[in-house]
């Protein structure tokens, strides 16, 4: 019997108009739509997006937990077992699309999953999504580069010296999963003058949305900032 | 009379699937369809890429002429007379949408038409695309970051010590617009024993596209090379 495909879907950051129209024929053509969520039975936010645009009522819906935590080794925790029921699909034929936050190829845990897929023999695709920093700045109306300005795109998880001199070197940042890093990196934006550059992109495209002004309180592990070191605009 | 919007519309880089359920929504509800040429009658990568998905018949067609120069001035260009039917179908209040390959916030002509239009008075709105690197990312299914990983996107336009520079300190880069670097860069990879780590991509999604080891041949303006110094993987 041919083996079934495997496909990680990028479904956007939040508005279910940002899928592509790839991701919305495969997801509504798939037999099985893998969903991530951190706790059995917990939702998944790039499952509710999905929803919103797909109908994916012909999908048997099958939970992959991940378990989400700071420098967790996923490459190990998935070869444990985790993907046995995914395989089991791929073994009957089955068309199989996972569904994931904004781009696959951007920090998502997507692409883990799609390198042991891949490893274990089964044939992947990806479809790409739009990656939380460009919806943030489309809904923003500002630019992430023009001309010769460079972007660069680092997680908030990263050291607060990489973090640092970046804010030295470059024209636009974009810090990602910035939640944490809120603490010292406002003072530290405050110190250069760089608040008033900087926009604050918070659960974009979801009801509790916070898009402006950097404020502590935004915890939230999508939480994006863009630092435009020229100005907004 | 209410005036019109301007959309600025991101249609991704060549794969019409690779189009938004958003972008495709505002093209087949527009009054008119601004098409970016780079000389008067000339076709637009942009305009062919939304007609294979979306239906323009409603709309009436208004190329705009940009002339595509390195390093030009376009806020002069623009301030210059060639928006002026732009105005006048927002003052008549038409939802006037403009075409743009790729993301709109990344290197993109339509970024400078829709700040001359709001600086106008005009309301304007940004909708989002794929960009470049996360269409090549994946067609060919690696990761752009993991982790605690940085990514950064250079201007292959930019100097030769910047990108020198970036090749030395990050993880992963992508050189957008690197067809005239190539001809110093690929020597530079090689030397840095990094050509086997990088990929290039050459209108991606397009009849002509090009995916596979850098090669100096490929000097389109829409060449661009992804760099993974830990492997491509």
């Amino acid at each position: 019997m041919k083996k079934g495909m495997f496909y990680a879907v990028g479904v956007g950051p939040g508005d279910p108009e940002d899928m592509t129209l790839k991701a919305k024929r495969i997801l509504e053509s798939a037999d099985v739509v893998v969903i991530p969520v951190k706790q059995p039975g917990e939702s998944s936010s790039a499952y509710a997006i999905a929803e919103q645009a797909a109908d994916m009522s012909q999908a048997e819906k099958m939970e992959v937990v991940f378990p989400m935590k700071r420098g967790a080794d996923y490459r190990s925790y998935l070869r444990s077992g985790a993907l046995d029921s995914v395989y089991k699909a791929l073994d009957d034929g089955k068309k199989v699309a996972m569904v994931t936050l904004g781009d696959v190829s951007v920090y998502s845990t997507a692409t883990y999953v799609r390198q042991m897929v891949a490893l274990k023999g089964y044939e992947t695709t990806v479809v790409a999504g739009i990656p939380s920093f460009c919806a943030g700045a489309a809904k923003t109306q500002y630019s992430l580069c023009e001309n010769e300005e460079s972007l660069l795109v680092l997680p908030g998880v990263g050291s607060q010296k990489s973090i640092e001199q970046a804010l030295e070197q470059f024209d636009n940042l974009v810090i990602m999963k910035a939640g944490r890093a809120l603490e010292w990196l406002l003072p530290v934006l405050q110190q250069r003058g760089l608040l008033e550059h900087t926009v604050m992109l918070c659960n974009v495209g979801m009801p509790d949305e916070y898009i402006g002004k950097p404020l502590a309180k935004y915890r939230s592990y999508f939480t994006t900032l863009l630092i435009k070191k020229g100005g907004l605009r």
